[in-house]
């Protein structure tokens, strides 16, 4: 990415509008046919999504200099994918949610079968705009690799399977580590491979780092919203506050305790903070994006 | 494909047998976590199916002499494509059909959640197996587009919607037909071009006809099931009888009655005939396949 140096806001603004505008002219326009499902896939993947995973990809991507465009089209790929899991996340068969980022879920608003068939081609999406980029085939194939390995049954699918399997059953740490290694840390590790391997395809001990930091950010996250879970309100999360105890849902929290939950926390974050460093100065984007994992407050 | 000269009989059985072993040892086992979800990826992706979309697949690769191996995953990501949106249609939020092959449907013997992620997996499956073949990285990008465009908002998700949206309503023909060009054309055509485009990249005019073969042939198919579906019976079709009429879905026989969906029919049939005859002596397979889509009774 051939930017000036920004500050990390400047930075991180400057990504997310790029992602939001890669978004808004390359989804279907609401007017074309069929119009309401059009308008069901623009609703979930615009808005105000913090779009933590697209900044996850710019910020790696900068470590191997990977160009903008590149960059636009799989961080707004893996955005796709984030928002057609969370549409069949929210629905009836599912979570049964009503709230998303303070606004109607998809199905409420759209009714089940469209949300249903709006998650299903904002998935088919993200797989069709990896196919048409301009950027190496070799490349362009190993992101889709890595986006279908991540998604798939043995990744975020296979992980809300597991979740959704355990409600108001008990699980141990190592069931808990392993639901969300697959639920949330794959496509977070996903997101940070995409990135780099949008630029200079990475050394494999790079790559080693990549990963490793990935996975440990996928945890901190997950900790992270248990922990907000219990502690904060719906206005400020944006989504249903305490959601996770009146469902008898296994957390990071409810096996170990919040003060335990919290150390888990500053050790994950001490030991990634270190990897990055690792990967030397083009990775601040990276280590500044990770202590906004650890200390955000929704 | 390097065959000895099979008559269409044998050469079907083994084009069949070569994909269900493909879906069978690279479906995710049965025993791996999680289980449930990989235990209804498989129920939905084997069993009976009639594997055409594969044939077609296999038929056309046939002409450009395309290797057995690439076509067995181009052919198998195909079907899961097709599976997967044969596990969403049928849920309660679309058709809410219990019936599907003679077998009860994914969400009735899995229940709904496990169904949706199963037909979520699937879909991501398709294109992990695109993705992860030894074939050119610049063919298999190619199919990864044309899969995914065909399968998208602009294709069979799109179709499916507009579907929905008309259950009650008044279609006129050309709304029909371009419901059908989505829902189940653009997935037929995708499996002719598929096909051919794993082999030796077909010629722009042997690609047209290619094109227009799959056109047609989507039509084919769903004006003989809109006939099927009022003049057979559940048994024979392996799935509920007379439903269209019953939900007052719009259908050629609805709009044109029976005389003049035959009629109709019998033209389409004419016309793809005589563009596989020109594609020469090695689009034999296809020639007996479209046949067999004007004859079928189920």
């Amino acid at each position: 990415m051939d930017h000036p140096p920004l500050d990390f806001t400047n930075w991180s603004t400057t990504c997310i509008d790029l992602v939001n505008h890669f978004l808004d002219t390359h989804l279907p326009a609401s007017d074309s046919e069929p119009s309401v499902l059009h308008e069901a896939m623009r609703y979930a993947a615009l808005g105000s999504g913090k779009r933590i995973r697209p900044l996850l990809c710019f910020a790696s991507g900068f470590i191997t200099q990977a160009k903008t465009e590149d960059l636009c089209v799989a961080a707004s790929a893996i955005e796709l994918i984030h928002a057609y899991s969370l549409v069949h996340d929210d629905m009836p068969a599912m979570d049964n949610d009503v709230l998303r980022r303070g606004q109607p879920t998809c199905h409420v608003k759209y009714g089940e079968a469209i949300a249903l068939l709006a998650g299903d081609t904002l998935q088919t999406l993200a797989f069709q705009w990896l196919s048409e980029s301009s950027n190496h085939p070799e490349k362009q194939l190993y992101l889709i690799r890595l986006l279908s390995q991540a998604s798939g049954s043995m990744g975020m699918g296979g992980g809300q399977a597991i979740d959704l399997l355990h409600v108001n059953q008990a699980m141990n740490l190592s069931q808990l580590e392993t639901m969300h290694k697959m639920k949330t840390g794959a496509l977070i590790e996903a997101s940070i491979l995409m990135g780099a391997y949008c630029g200079h395809p990475p050394q494999p001990d790079q790559h080693d780092k990549l990963r490793q930091i990935g996975q440990n950010l996928g945890l901190i996250f997950q900790i992270k919203d248990d922990l907000l879970d219990i502690q904060s309100d719906s206005a400020t999360l944006g989504k249903t506050a305490g959601k996770d105890a009146a469902r008898n849902k296994p957390t990071y929290v409810s096996i170990m305790g919040i003060a335990k939950a919290e150390r888990l926390l500053e050790q994950l974050a001490s030991e990634t903070y270190l990897l990055i460093k690792q990967l030397g100065d083009s990775a601040h984007y990276l280590m500044q994006l990770s202590q906004l994992f650890v200390h955000r407050q929704h």
